[in-house]
C-alpha cells in the first residue's frame, strides 16, 4: 500500500517540531497519538462540524482505545502527512490512520482510535445528527495494513 | 480482576501532573504511553539493566507497536501505580500494562507494547545478554483483560 | 552558590523521563517550566495546602511570568532535584527555582514564576488564609545567581 | 501596542491542539515556550536557512534562556498568531514573541530567548555566515511590552 491508495481520504500535513524529537533524534511515539488528535479536530474542523465538538459544544470525542504500529522512524525535518478514514460503530466513532514521509514510499505508522462522546459529567451521548449525517457519506473500506 | 491480582508484578506510583491533564480535567491519553514508557525504565532501574540502555548503553527499547484501552478516567488529584509484565517474543520484547488508581477497583487502564532492541543506526541487535537472563525469570501469565 | 546554600529550602527529586528528552539527548527546554510547575504542587502537597488548590479547591495558581535561565544541559540518565523559595507579594505570590543534578556543582538552570490566585472564571481571588499563614514562615533570602 | 504594529515581522499561526490544552481549558504555559520554538524553526525556514540548523547542519539553536509574560489565557479554538523579532548581540541571538488571537486586541503574551549555536558536543560556536548576513536585515525596533 502506498500513499496514491490514500488519495481519497482527508489528510493534514505538517512539520514536526523540534520539540516533538527525542533523543534517538525521531518522533517520540506517544506524539503520533497526539497527531491522530490533531486529525481528528482538523478533520471535523474541514467537515464544518466544529460546533458539534468541546469548546464550542459540551460534547468530546473521549478516546476508549488507541492503537499504532511502527514501520519506519520519522525523523526531524520531515513532514507528516496524516490521512484518516472513520466510521460509525453503533454509538462508537472508529478512525484509522496512515502517516507518510517523503523519505518513505509506505506509511510510517499506521494507527487505529475508538471512541465514544461524553457530555461534561462523562456520561456517554449519542452522537448529534450533524456528524452522523457526514459519517454516513465518509470513505471506509477495510482495516489499513 | 482487581488490584491484588497484580501484586506479583513490578510496579511504580507517581502523581499526575497537573500539565499532563487537558480540558476535560483528566490525564490527556497521550500520556498513557508516556507512563508506560517511565514504567519501562523504572523496571530497568529496578532489575540493575540500566547500563544495558541508552544512554548508558547505544541500544534503546524501539517501539513497534503500542495499544491503550481506557476503562476509567484518570482525574487530576489522583495518583497512578501502573504494573508491568515483560517477555521475550524471538528478538523481539512484549510488554503488558495495567494501570490502578484509588478511585477504581478494576483497571483505569490496560495497554500493550512491542519492542525491539535498535543501536544508534536503527538496525535490530539481539537483546545483551543480561536483558535476556532477567526476562527468564519474569512472570508472565495471560494476556491482561 | 552550590547545593548546600539550598539545603534549608524544599526541593523534589526525579529522574527524567525519555519522552521528556530532544533530538541533542538532552531535557527539552520547555520540561523546566513542567518541573518547575511539579514543584509547586509538590510544596502544596508537603505543606498540607492541597485542599486549597485546584482540583480539591476552585483556585488555580494562575501563571503571569516566567524565567529560566540554563546554565548546563541535563542529559538522560540524570536525575534532578528542584529546590524552591516563595513568598507573597501582594495578592501575587512569587517562586524561585534552582535544578541541580550530580553532574555539576552549580545549578543546572535558574527560573522564577509569579502568579495570581484565579477562580474557574478566570478572576483573580485573595490567595486563601490557609496559604497566606505558610507563606509568612517560607523562608526567603535574595534572588538567586 | 496591538497586532497592526507588528505587521513588518515575521509570523506563523496554527490552531491550538486539544492536547496542548490543561484542566482550566486554556493553552499550558509550557506550550508557549514550544510555539516560540516553532516560530524560530519557521522563521529559519522561511528565510531559507534550514540547511544551517540540525537536523540538516550539526548546529542548534541552543537555548540559555527564556522568559515568558501572560497577559490573557488562550482557549481552545482560538488560533494563534506568533510574532517574532531576532537580532545578533555578539555570538549570541536574541528573539522576541508576541503573540495574538482573536479574542483579544493587544497580544496574549510576549516573550524573549536567548540562544548560543551548539555543535554536537555542546560547544559554541560563531553563528554560519548565512545567518549573520540574513540577521543584518531583519527588523528590530526595541523591546515589545
Amino acid at each position: 500500500m502506498n500513499e496514491k491508495d490514500f488519495s481519497p481520504y482527508f489528510f493534514f500535513e505538517r512539520p514536526i517540531a523540534f520539540y516533538e524529537s527525542d533523543a534517538m533524534g525521531i518522533l517520540h511515539h506517544s506524539n503520533y497519538l497526539r497527531l491522530f488528535e490533531e486529525a481528528r479536530l482538523r478533520w471535523l474542523r474541514a467537515r464544518g462540524l466544529e460546533h458539534e465538538h468541546y469548546p464550542k459544544s459540551e460534547l468530546t470525542l473521549a478516546v476508549l482505545e488507541t492503537a499504532c504500529r511502527h514501520l519506519h522512524p520519522v525523523h526531524l525535518g520531515d513532514d507528516v502527512k496524516i490521512y484518516l478514514a472513520i466510521r460509525a460503530q453503533g454509538l462508537k466513532i472508529e478512525f484509522q490512520y496512515a502517516i507518510f514521509t517523503k523519505r518513505f514510499e509506505d506509511p510510517v505508522a499506521l494507527g487505529t482510535s475508538l471512541h465514544v462522546m461524553l457530555d461534561k459529567e462523562f456520561k456517554v451521548r449519542r452522537p448529534p445528527q450533524a456528524i452522523l449525517q457526514v459519517l454516513e457519506k465518509e470513505l471506509w473500506t477495510e482495516t489499513w495494513r
